[in-house]
């Protein structure tokens, strides 16, 4: 569904009840858009219903300032909808978190520097100077947090600041080997993504692929996630897999994981970069 | 997206154009119809929007009978829309064709008789005796066509004739070795499912397995689509593989690759059970 | 690796040293047996060599009564080998318990019939009278257990009786849903294989597509494995993955997950058949 | 199966007979050498015979240099053996030809860095400038062939001039848009790896993405393989797919398309690296 026009987008979340469709697509038709992309869900357990819409704006005749409050007004406000919008043209700027394994960040980096993807990276943050470099070659702040000379509340304290500084919009854990305090996550409360070297929610916490081995599963797996204040217990982005026999070692694991953490992290950044990600209830739906 | 519903299904195409969803929303509004299932989808390469819809009847005012006309009058004449209405409650009367390999039709009657799927299987069409006993053990009519005794045009007459009087609205080629003559498939257009054992187009044909034995993949595949008047080449519904290696024999491909068959069939089926595939210039959409 | 010949398998364990592919392959020439197959394994985390041999008995001079003793007095004993020896003649005979549900037992049955495994199955024992039919429909015994009328001690030993008299080699759990005691499994220790609708060992115990659905996972998966005293942690032989997402409900995920857990089921009894499976340490080798 | 060790592996082939295992572990246990890893597999349609044998070379008595006439003489000769012998201290040297297309090349880097793979990389050699300041930026030799200003035949002449200066063992087309001549092949046998982004024999030559949009296809494929004089035809190493669904466009089969490519290419070039691939008939036997 990747679009190159100049787009609005909505997600929305509402009680269930008749005429939602119609009433959202009548806004949208109101005002001459042109729906480029519509998805929607109704959870039949709790009654919700979701939507994820994208119109395009060229023959639009509402301002863009004036649409959420109007679509407020008219739409969303009698039927109880939360609604976040958002413009293809705003590009989105993200922070990504490393500290010494680079198989993510390069994978990060490859689609950025290609242009894949619609983002802004104004700055890399480690804990480790390793990757400097690598980072300062693609044009990027690197800022290294010596944690052996201060406390994690004061490191946190100046990642806010600098984060604010760079307007940074959503983080990214590309590996990074820090548990982030819940102080700090309410400051990016589901925009921060992590990836776990695990099919969660098996093999929680350190050593994941350890564990695998130890418990003699056929499969390994890799989960993103948006980080919450409970360690691998946030919403579920994406996730994958691959086959391992019992002729692989621990490092083999480790190897043919890495493949998988690497795909699975870029899949999900792509799509919290095409706001098609709606967290309820600790879950998440994924519009694609 | 099973759902137990009395429900109505319209499957829809027509000229892009503002105000689609927003028109067929609205007439299931009216009449106080609501929505169980929306997609859409909007081919930008050549103009065409695409849509399934599936709304709950309970409280719909329209009477059945009416719902194709109104929807005709009201929504679709004045956008070029052409659609296909199903109701829920009628259940499909599917044919299975075989020959003596019995995988597929194993799988088939697993899910009938489970209950799984919402069909009728009134016959099963072969032409070898191998299969009798287990379909008739199902309380299915078991047909021979003695192809060694008739000629091929003779058989189709008969197949046409016995598929008529048996109200069959879609046929199963479950491994069915007999090609079907273009005039046969024209009595059942996008209604006639096969499946192949390969990942189509590669190794299309007879001898698959040992095709792809002989190239040297390292992956095996499986293709169920519609049959057109062209051999293997009609649009493709459902599509997967499984990975093999230099150790596997054409034997092994085959073991492997009939479990691959049987579940690419039968996800297939249950497509179209749903009334969820359309087709469009030899191409599928399938909504789910 | 699928193999119709006359034909022994060694599946041999012992601490790790210099020379034991020379000497298992020596003793092999020595007696004119031509290797059919041969997979070995170090695992250098604790020094011990694994390996499965096969050859053709055809020209092989020993007698089949004499390969086991020979073996251990020339080769196996001064290097404290661990073995089995199999004969491809022999048939197992396996024993499947069932409940209600059928997809496994079809899946199973399917194989049984068309003769793609070499097994006999002499009974299939039920907690439920459901699937007598369709077990009876294809020559096999069904066995009643009326488990509301008996302890389940009176039970197992019935059961153990019956399986007795019916010389079974190993059991298969198809979807059973009963726990067997510790003392039941003793008598048949890596020899009852269990499938599990999770990918162990997360959502180990009941309901894990319901555990899945509300985590909120992208991938379901099923886990095959021996069954040991302690409850889904046994040694894992198969395990495989579906994908899912947030339009999927529990039902979804029930019948996109029965389609993985039959294949992943029938993949472990077909590895088991084929004498490929080592067990060290609750964790499976599976050569193949 | 990655190790550490200072090993040496043998890749045989012969005509199938008996004692072929005994001969050849006879020989490493008489220099007193320990087998790490062995794998052996008898095609029984040509009856041929193929090994993989990888030995600590720490206790090994034979020096190296001796180890290929030393094996021919004692075991190979009477058994008409073809046989590679590598060393594991021997880093292998690989060139890398792109065109403007980087993700192949950022993946390749990404390991290269990270020291994932025991590689050398003088040099990656292209036909425009766009991937320079990577390639430098990773301490790499950038050369640039103008196609515009020499013949082909001049370009190649060049190309295989500098190779030479650089003792390249095998070349990599990390999506090179350029056709080798026969000539050119024919200086590195087995030694040209391609990735092609479909599933061989499907969609060979340009375009594959656009005319698997076409056809309709639900996965899309890459394939690794090693060039040959015949386009798209050589023995294929690694092949995978991702499923694709009728809402992705050509552009969104681009970008899955991608992940895919890069990951199959690299698992080549791993299993390359490994001296684990075998040719024989076009086809390759890969031991893992």
């Amino acid at each position: 569904m990747t679009t190159q026009l100049d787009s609005a987008i909505l997600l929305i979340s509402c009680p269930d009840a008749q005429g939602l469709v119609c009433a959202v697509t009548e806004f949208i038709l109101k005002y001459g858009g042109n729906i480029v992309d519509l998805e929607q869900h109704v959870d039949r357990e709790e009654n919700v219903f979701f939507m994820r819409l994208e119109w395009d704006l060229a023959q639009f005749s509402l301002p863009r300032e004036q649409i959420s409050e109007s679509f407020h007004q008219l739409v969303g406000q009698k039927r109880h909808m939360a609604f976040q919008l958002f413009f293809s043209r705003d590009v989105p700027r993200m922070a990504v978190f490393v500290s010494k394994t680079s198989h993510c960040l390069f994978d990060i980096l490859s689609r950025y520097q290609s242009g894949q993807w619609k983002v802004d990276i104004p700055l890399v943050v480690s804990n480790h100077e390793d990757l400097r470099t690598l980072v300062e070659n693609h044009g990027i702040k690197f800022v290294f947090m010596d944690m052996n000379n201060m406390s994690k509340a004061e490191a946190e304290e100046q990642q806010l600041k600098i984060l604010k500084e760079h307007k940074v919009n959503f983080i990214v854990l590309a590996r990074y080997m820090q548990i982030l305090s819940a102080n700090f996550i309410d400051h990016y409360p589901n925009r921060v993504i992590n990836i776990h070297h695990s099919f969660l929610p098996a093999f929680a916490g350190a050593k994941p692929y350890h564990n695998a081995y130890e418990r003699g599963v056929k499969i390994i797996g890799a989960t993103s996630h948006y980080v919450t204040s409970e360690l691998d217990a946030g919403p579920i982005i994406e996730q994958d897999v691959v086959h391992v026999r019992h002729s692989d070692s621990i490092q083999d694991l480790v190897r043919k994981g890495q493949d998988n953490e690497k795909v699975v992290l870029s899949r999900a950044i792509y799509h919290h970069l095409n706001r098609a990600v709606l967290v309820h209830n600790n879950r998440t739906l994924v519009f694609s």
